[in-house]
């Protein structure tokens, strides 16, 4: 690539905006160019206009933008956007239908039948789609949603188990990570020395996600997968990472050894591979019988790798074992940059 | 009762031994007259000896008994147990010969097949099991268990949807407090800002205990119940309280309204309604979709009741719910003066 | 007391507003008759409109009580205010002017020269003041308020030793916990794995409250004690219990030996000895050279005596000492409701 | 430098150790080619011994070497000692008598006269007293210890104050983070929800050890500086990083504006400018009100960078301001790392 892609970030203030803004200050296909944020910051550069809750300080060059108001016709193709769902319901087929290419992190088209619900590594083909949105919409861009930060943590080992032996059922439990809340978020009276049972939306959306990235792709329409999933959500007093434990039954049945085997052997699909984000390896797989840990282990491939441990026969179902991811970052921002790594490579956003 | 019962207190400088130290030092029918403690503090005042953890003071009159060496001739028959594993194993069967009435908080003895794994509110009537012990291992005295923390934070509901419902199997998720590991226990650069997905011997015990705990007597022996458990526990940065994820299958299909309406009419067998440490009501049900948690509800009824919520079908089998209890007063040193209480009540304990 | 005293609480569904339900719901003087709060909440039933944090439930006989607004002619004389800053400083005088006896935990007007800002055991003698700030300002009623829960949490043993020594200068730097934010406060964000150095108008509030505190009431006014001191207020993740550690400079020499015999011998004032809630001890010394800990020691005395501990010469000043008391009881809500005893004691109240 | 320096680590599977390993695994003047350690570790691969606590795993290089015992004759001249105080007090006295330069991060020799308590920002001159320390012992190496994590995380803006106006006296309050204490260190139910106002020894440390860095060293001695430190430390529930609430009293008079504008424009000892490890900016001030915070600037500079804030007039002294820095990295190992470098720098330790 001679010239990097001008690309845009929407609501760029907020917890997962920011991370946007860290992720492709360096990037070596995209540059930032455009910058929207909340009318309290239009009009100011980013640096003084946001309260910045990463390490360090806002990247120089992406400081000195100024904020422009959230709206279609930003000079730029390539849209990241970090909008409140709201916003998003509201504003994202506008910015497609305008043209514009739409990375969402926000939740209201995921289960759009047109819209690809992406994660490189589980479902690259599900892009096969996107002409079909432009068509059935008649929109010039279009929408590319990534998982809801939960979903993200368990799907992917998910997903091997469902290519390699048939997901029947899974029964999941999660502990995950305050930052999942955004900015305040979650008040600290309430998680200190504490777990709250309950995230809203969260258990359904672990539960319906999973059946659409697993789902299949076939000549314009994306087939749910036919397993089902319980989920029970629970937020504990921990910063990053969401922790998945899984319990499932698999239609041809396997060992806990040969599970292992499979985590220790896959590898993502060939078309994800030298992506630029992607880091190496997607998956690590555990052996210690404490792993994996959100301290531990939330920062592997830079916050981008999924981490397993703990598989064991379950008395009640198959298989059980746990998963965690990044929510932040695996789970929110960077899902959605590797996801515009991978529309570059297969064609569907140009510079 | 005219005069109070002695009791003694194993290993009484431990945190569970804490417990048991406040517990008993106001109880309406037994007074503490013998205390034992590591060989550092025996011969010294338990008050000088003892690392004291709990809020306050340790009792005065408590803390100037003189701390005894564990071995039998202590001088009181019935005594509370909070030895450690190895020791417990070693010198419980050593006091039952002796003719002491040994209620232990240790694991060896629980799946002894003539041990009752008491809870009263749960299996009063294994205490049958009582006469066969004493003449099948020849033994003065007897053993009583109670179960570990963990089991009971999640039994008491078990016990009740499966004498209603008939439980087929349960998938448990446990976020279990640092207070069960004791002191000094978890280190904190472990919990902090972590979750550690393992918790040594935790699993099978939960997955066993249930099975005993909600299993039939019958002329002289326990019958495990069929039913199939899978747990997986893990420690969270909570100080105390353990909450429970449960999913079940039933033999007999029932709604959540039943469950919630069977939870909220539930009473405790007669025979346990009158103990002097039963707390009104002993469960909880929770409406709202956020409880219980840890912090909120670990204290109601002195940390001695359960509370449930979230009540829910469960897509993968019939029903799921959270169920928490305070892991060192329930769940341990309470448990075991309950468990005392009951048998005052049936005779097996008198003045 | 042959009737209790009816009273109100202004802003009840607030933190601080629902320590003073728990504290006032059996209190042997007073009779809660009368609640205000939000707009939201205006006429439903308090135990309805409360987002009830603290544990267990809202007492029964406040919870069917229906919400009033916050405007004088609530048909009470005594009204214990938990309104926010800029609602208080507007409305307590219009209430005062009214007739109303308030007693406030709000800051506007704890420097006013005519409001006694008042700790019973600390200056109770600035009662003296009421009657010329009924006369100065032309009201029936009038305002006492209690002191910043910081400043509260320290300015006891400063009293003690500057009534025995002379104060020269403090040196005080805190750890504060979460719960004097308020609700929701501190964002769990902000605060797990953190320590945040800096509480908005705290410092100054510590620098000049103790002044008047411990200032000399005679003939109609408050002479501020004449002491400097130098406040540096961090917030750190506790839940409960302001902790302070202060290095003082005395006007008349005193060794660490002398003011740890002054402190346990200290007794309060005769005047208060005898109010319904005052805890026995006031103040707590341990010996032990890690105490006072928030955790083990915010409720000593149900949450209303200080602790003090490590008292030991400075290198730099002459004393240093640590102490401790817990900001929503001693700190707040129980506060006021011990000025309010003391009120009765000495006339102020009637029935 | 052609060739790197081989060196040795004393302790390496430890929590300082580990951090040596961490630091030197891709160092560009030093090689790590012996690993000592415990008794139960000696002849294993130290990957294998090692119970890794740092993010990651341990760096394949290190990890395939075999653990030896720490006895002198190891076959490198430069060793990083993480040796505990009583094995650091026996052993290395022993090591430097053997021809090994010693760089330590343990207590016993920081006060000896003839050991420089070196960092280089701080006092790089004192490297000076290292043949004198050779003569007066009769050692053919020598020992340089760093300092005290406490007194690292407020020694350099002391100097820095002192350098410019005279220090005369400093009243300091910390809050240390937990990994501190090494691990297993702080019990997790000593620090959930609670701060512990005392670390063993270290009140003195932060005492004493400010006056010998920033000392004068003329002609074969280091005079210690002539101020007074009074040290109150204080154990907070934060991961990494040492806090430091700093009031000062100076010889000739500064406004806090003086000061700011004195860190701002600070610049490290010209010696110490080219270090490899030397952060850019070593002193960072930040002008927000609530800065410098644990975990938002702990890690600025790599971990070696510190960061001050809040400078402000002290009613009491003169100007107060907070410090931090890094316990585990710029107040141990990478302070070691750090102190070899300028000695290779000056010619103390040649390849």
């Amino acid at each position: 690539m001679n010239k990097k892609i001008p690309v845009g970030i929407l609501a760029a203030t907020g917890t997962v905006g920011q991370r946007f803004v860290q992720l492709l200050a360096d990037h070596p296909w995209f540059e930032v160019t455009v910058i929207t944020g909340s009318e309290r910051t239009v009009g100011r550069p980013y640096g003084e206009g946001v309260n910045w809750k990463l390490l360090g300080e806002p990247p120089p060059k992406i400081a000195n933008l100024i904020v422009q108001p959230t709206a279609p016709g930003l000079g730029v193709q390539v849209l990241f956007s970090a909008l409140p769902t709201p916003e998003a319901k509201e504003l994202e087929p506008a910015f497609a239908k305008a043209g514009h290419i739409v990375l969402t992190n926000a939740s209201p088209y995921r289960m759009d039948p047109y819209v690809p619900l992406l994660i490189p590594e589980v479902n690259p083909d599900h892009t096969g789609i996107i002409p079909h949105q432009r068509e059935t919409y008649g929109w010039e861009g279009y929408i590319v949603a990534n998982a809801n930060c939960s979903t993200t943590s368990v799907v992917l080992p998910m997903q091997i188990l469902h290519q390699a032996y048939g997901l029947e059922t899974a029964v999941i439990v999660t502990m995950q990570a305050i930052s999942g809340a955004g900015y305040p978020g979650v008040a600290s009276m309430d998680i200190l020395d504490n777990v709250i049972p309950y995230i809203g939306g969260e258990d359904s959306k672990v539960e319906s996600e999973p059946r659409k990235l697993c789902g299949t792709y076939t000549s314009g329409k994306i087939q749910l997968a036919d397993f089902v999933v319980s989920a029970q959500t629970n937020r504990v007093p921990v910063f990053d990472g969401h922790l998945g434990s899984v319990s499932v039954r698999l239609k041809q049945s396997a060992s806990s050894e040969d599970v292992i085997a499979l985590f220790q052997q896959w590898q993502p699909p060939a078309v994800c591979r030298d992506l630029p984000s992607m880091p190496e390896p997607v998956l690590i797989y555990r052996p210690e019988q404490d792993r994996p840990q959100p301290r531990l282990d939330r920062d592997a491939g830079n916050g981008l790798a999924w981490t397993v441990g703990k598989v064991r026969p379950c008395p009640v179902n198959n298989i059980r074992f746990l998963s965690l991811a990044h929510n932040t970052l695996r789970g929110a921002a960077s899902g959605s940059v590797l996801n515009a790594e991978l529309l570059v490579n297969e064609g569907f956003i140009t510079s």
